[in-house]
């Protein structure tokens, strides 16, 4: 049997009727890896799960949203779409408008982009435009224009975007069979997606998929952390600029999502993001984009700080913590090369060779 | 229940032990996606699917032999792994390297190589060396060095590559509940893919699993076609540098597959590979790297040419086709945006967007 997108798989949840064609790329179905020289590494009570969601079609979690938010734009008769966004998004509403043979604008801001970053909006001819102003400027022409014209605004204030989104808790449940993990943690920017996370749990819950359900756990970048800080940041702040976002669309409901599930949103620093980063590459083998890491290192600064010292876990002997890892590293290669030892220079010598790498002494010569 | 990686999903056919230590990162289960609009367009009677193998954890094929061969060099006791590469091999090798807790040496050749292509092995923490000499000078040093030290070499020579990279075609099969598709089409460089595929294509008919075999189509680039020319290539020329290769090491067994099969092994030209590149994403929203393009570039070839005219399907109305796609776009960011159309750039005004967006005339204002 061929492995479906998440509308077609979790169709009893999502927002379609029987003859909605979807919109797909086969979406979600992303590994979930057992982390097991992290989880030593942190807490010797936590068992971590990386969900790589990365491994979307076009490389992050959006893909989730984007698949439900073309077909219904689709379904309801738009040729077009169109967003603000100078990253996943963009990458994610061209792909899956090229996907639909219908057309795809974005909007940027002029000169703050890197080209690289729009690679894909490119490649899947979406028209990319670029706006004589700043990003919150973008952001308000598209919503004028598609308040006027037959354009459906993908941007995350489209509200099926959070119901695709929701699949990665059934997927996690699902793998889980029918439990839920004891904590979920995961980057928070415009806390989309732990609002959706949150809603995909308690659906499944109601419907008696899921046993139980998990303590949510966000991070914000320090320089960019209005829900922590309890007020939006006019100019945030952070090397992970995924999660650059000062006034989050969906900041209520995280705070829901929060309290709701007995949680935390905390925030971490740009130092700790890219220790983070590198831990999971060298440790673990798994390259995502800086963003990503905010979980990993959110989690460390908790148990650093005695968080888990007192958790009673739901089942079994060990804590186990599910970390959303939200686009993969090829998105932003440029940070890996930052991150990485240079490589070293060497004549074409084999015992040059055998000393950078510290093996002189042949043991099986 | 969780989707694990290959050595798992098909322990049987794989050469370990009950008690073997699987290193893994979720490798495989990659999307195996309709492509209706390029069915339409290459031929009315061909029923294309698209299998993704760029959703494999970094980013290409290389990850379902990888895992095998570093499973075996961690049993067989290595401490180091080594491989001359540039690309997708060196990324696939750090980062099974890096899970298994064990040392990744890189030999690349001076100045050759772009530095965001080696973003993943640096971040993934092996230790790159470049070579002051070329790219054979690099493959000779590293086949000298593991011949006398404890270091395992990874490169394609390894024989445990192809066996974990049949299990692309076992899932193929599986996804169509045991029968195996009309034809295969692949890109072929170094041919250990073509290689691979024919023989878990083989194993699994044998066992009962897949009630027939496909008929394998290889595509190199015309720069680079040593096996359609009959004789290495000394300079192989190509824009797909994932299949540039003038000597490939599995030159005989992919001339195997092809004559055992009823196949074809053919060539397309750069243009014929960038303009099926761009068909990819436009019209299917599936970005690729280059050299993944030239299966598809080659079956466009071979319909012009009426190869599909009087091919009876084996089953139905329609003649099922499956294009493995290597790697990941992302891979190559630079190929994607010298193939698309540069931004446009606007004063931050409504109606500048829409005469861009030829949308001047609004329907429901």
């Amino acid at each position: 049997m061929r492995i479906a997108g998440v509308i077609e798989r979790y169709r009893a949840f999502m927002p379609v009727q029987d003859n909605t064609r979807v919109i797909s790329l086969n979406e979600g179905s992303t590994p979930l890896i057992q982390a097991y020289k992290l989880s030593a590494a942190i807490h010797p009570k936590l068992e971590i799960w990386l969900k790589y969601e990365g491994l979307n079609p076009t490389g992050s979690f959006k893909d989730r949203g984007m698949t439900m938010a073309i077909t219904k734009a689709v379904e309801d008769g738009f040729k077009v779409v169109m967003c603000a966004s100078t990253g996943n998004t963009s990458a994610s509403a061209a792909a899956y408008a090229a996907r639909a043979g219908i057309k795809c604008a974005v909007l940027i801001p002029e000169g703050k982009i890197a080209l690289g970053k729009l690679s894909q909006a490119m490649v899947h001819g979406a028209k990319v435009i670029q706006i004589k102003g700043n990003f919150d400027e973008a952001l308000t022409l598209v919503r004028q224009i598609c308040s006027k014209y037959p354009i459906c605004l993908v941007n995350s204030i489209n509200p099926f975007r959070i119901e695709g989104q929701k699949s990665g808790a059934f997927e996690i449940v699902d793998a889980f069979d029918g439990v839920a993990p004891d904590f979920q943690a995961m980057p928070v920017g415009n806390a989309g997606n732990i609002t959706a996370y949150w809603k995909g749990y308690k659906e499944y819950k109601a419907a008696g998929k899921a046993a139980n359900l998990p303590r949510m756990l966000g991070f914000q970048a320090a320089g960019s952390a209005p829900i922590v800080l309890g007020h939006p940041v006019a100019e945030p702040m952070t090397y992970a600029t995924a999660i650059r976002i000062g006034n989050p669309a969906s900041w209520k409901t995280a705070e829901e999502a929060r309290d709701e599930s007995n949680g935390v949103i905390g925030m971490v620093t740009d130092h700790q993001i890219k220790e983070a980063y590198k831990l999971l590459a060298r440790t673990e083998g798994v390259f995502v984009e800086p963003a990503s890491a905010a979980s990993v290192a959110g989690i460390i600064k908790l148990s650093q700080n005695g968080f888990f010292d007192n958790v009673e876990p739901l089942y079994g002997e060990m804590i186990r913590l599910v970390c959303i890892l939200t686009g993969h590293g090829l998105k932003d290669p440029d940070s890996a090369i930052a991150a990485a030892e240079q490589p070293a220079t060497l004549e074409p010598n084999e015992e040059a060779i055998l000393e950078v790498l510290g093996m002189l002494e042949p043991a099986f010569a």
